[in-house]
């Protein structure tokens, strides 16, 4: 089985736009196990749209389009299908009606060209859920025969609900075509402690071992923002028993990788698992910033519920600021010294028991003649303080990142 | 003239990368007046990458290859345009001497396979360039004849190398053999303060004139981070004379729109602007953040050369931080009151002439009565207070990007 997909919107021909849809699609698909050999930008003209689906129905078990389907007359996804189809675009009035409730609903009018999403070619089905205006669209098409063996599926642009669709819907559906009975799922470890070459290496050999067993997959992403993810997919014929498998993988890659370098699994932050570290330990935390100006905290505070851990940070930028309220004894301020002084004058002057400091030179020049790139990360915990120091060979902007993640994480080794 | 771009890597079609490459290639060939009408993404597959380029020459006048250089056996750009030309791959001793300096240069040994990216289709032209390792290809094709009036670009799939490549060498000659003689440019303003539907309907007599005079065009880009970008783009037969376009246009432009809202040309931030303005005024920054924890300031330090200007700040999560350090007198802490207070405890406990301070709601509880989105920014300029309370119907994340942008732009109107 495989699954193309047409991503439709002349804005995205012009970049305006990235197409973040398809490759979000390709990744369930890959995860499903169905192929997607092509993934294709048209813009909104009737012509072109016809020929790419046309031809992606020709190359392809199943097709999904997305975008499209908004109330525009620039949006003719639904008068394309309907052609290809050879039928005629008709209201559906389970969908008319929904639309008009979600206006009433919301106590505002509702523009009569809405109504326009509430045409369906004839003989196409439509998605059971509408998470915004527009439903899913599903249209047998291919061999003329009464029973046709291709689909299109044409879902809206708007990334939220293309990914409800996709996932409540056109997956199971795809799935059940495709004669996959199995179930497939994925968990994500998020690590933090090996380079992304350091830990191909180290998974080397179960890499090997599942190739040839076959009943799971690993995958890696790299980001200095987030940390390296480790993505583990397997099928089985139940839930409870795919579960098993990755229960049973988690804990062989967890063995194979630095011991306690994941911090998180499926999407769970750094900064989440610090404050949940500390919540449990009935600690608090502060920062004292300098190299990162800010981003350790900022990243705190996107936590929601972060309040009840984490109270606040002084971001000492010039060396008066760590002199005069950190308690930083006048110098040079680039040194772990500096780094593990702010991080109990944090303590200190914020009231809290743990903080983590960061000092160094981001960039572009060096200072106090150490090079780009020096960073003194520290850390305290009830008064006891610990530091590093490193060179890295980055941007300003990944040092800061990088040091944002480490000095967390640091936090998080000493706190387990 | 339209020009096409296919993207290789079955590394995008599994969505472990997003294709951000052909975006960028579309919006600069938007900027140029070639039409691009598809975009395709492809996997390092010889028969689909054939069949997809065969493809695109027929239906477009020039193709962008974007992808498929690299050193290693999957990198097989090279081999299938060859194909397509129906001729060899040759070694090109110009390059291979390059790409030999290049490893000498660093010290390093070359491995063997990187003589695979010296290889190219006989017949096809290298650029003079070679940012990384590998050169980019111009290949006649299509007519079987002497005279070829179609080509194939080869670019590696790395961006920064892409982006050289693209602007140094395929957009000149893209444009020469489009005959295009004009010089195009485009100007960039950064704007805050209208919203994206207002702003449209703000230049609508403008853009409709310019459609008519057709000499330069307008285009919109929202984001709650960076603001809102105005985009003009002119066309003229000098670089002189084009520029004198712009000027123009964008004079009067900033006539149309809200007066000063305006903060940045060509890729200048808020941030930047700011402290642009506090070093010209001789004034120094600080910060008082709750609502945006950090993000203010980690916005002001991700500027190089920060330091002049901004000395720190203090991350005011906890109510009693407030009241402790900032001076904010004990109670509810959602006021424009408290904001203000927190705007002057910050330029006294830091030392500084100015300041930005944030409170509120970012959700997703309400907090004190105060529904989620509830904002209060204050601005201290030497001594003096202003201050502005808003309820934003966003999400936690897009409330305090928000506020970041416009507790900014407060200061930056009271700086001008």
């Amino acid at each position: 089985m495989n699954c193309e997909v047409v991503a439709v919107g002349t804005e995205l021909l012009l970049g305006q736009i990235v197409d973040t849809n398809s490759s979000w699609i390709g990744e369930r698909l890959a995860e499903a196990g169905i192929d997607s050999f092509h993934q294709t930008k048209v813009g909104d003209n009737f012509d072109r749209m016809f020929a790419v689906i046309s031809q992606a129905i020709e190359r392809s078990d199943a097709v999904v389009v997305c975008g499209g389907l908004g109330p525009t007359h620039d949006d003719i996804t639904r008068e394309v299908l309907a052609a290809i189809m050879g039928t005629e675009l008709v209201i559906n009035e389970v969908v008319a009606e929904r639309i008009r409730s979600i206006f009433t609903d919301r106590g505002r009018e509702m523009p009569g060209n809405n109504l326009r999403q509430a045409l369906v070619p004839a003989g196409s089905h439509v998605s059971p859920m509408i998470p915004g205006t527009a439903p899913g669209l599903c249209c047998p098409v291919g061999e003329s025969s009464g029973e046709s063996s291709k689909v299109v599926y044409a879902v809206p642009g708007v990334p939220w609900e293309m990914k409800v669709l996709m996932e409540q819907w056109v997956m199971p559906d795809l799935a059940e075509r495709a004669g996959i009975t199995q179930v497939i799922k994925s968990r994500t470890l998020h690590t933090w402690g090996d380079s992304e070459s350091g830990l191909a290496e180290k998974l080397a050999g179960d890499i090997a071992r599942l190739d040839e067993s076959g009943h799971a997959t690993i995958a890696f992403l790299a980001s200095v923002q987030d940390g390296l993810k480790v993505r583990i997919t397997a099928k089985a014929s139940s839930s409870e028993a795919v579960s098993q498998i990755l229960d049973a993988e988690e804990h062989i890659i967890r063995q194979s990788i630095t011991p306690g370098s994941v911090f998180g699994i499926d999407g769970e932050t750094m900064e989440a698992a610090v404050l949940k570290l500390c919540r449990q330990r009935g600690d608090t935390l502060v920062t004292a910033e300098s190299l990162t100006g800010g981003m350790v905290a900022a990243k705190l505070a996107s936590v929601p519920e972060a309040s009840d851990v984490f109270k606040g940070g002084i971001v000492s930028y010039a060396p008066e600021v760590k002199f005069n309220l950190l308690g930083v004894p006048e110098g040079p301020v680039v040194s772990v010294a500096t780094a593990e002084q702010m991080a109990l004058g944090a303590c200190e002057v914020l009231g809290a028991t743990c903080a983590v400091a960061t000092t160094g030179v981001a960039g572009p020049d060096p200072l106090e003649g150490h090079p780009p790139g020096t960073v003194c990360l520290a850390t305290a915990v009830r008064g006891k303080v610990e530091s590093m120091q490193a060179e890295l060979p980055f941007s300003r902007e990944q040092v800061q990142q990088f040091s944002t993640l480490t000095v967390l994480n640091n936090l998080r080794h000493r706190l387990i």
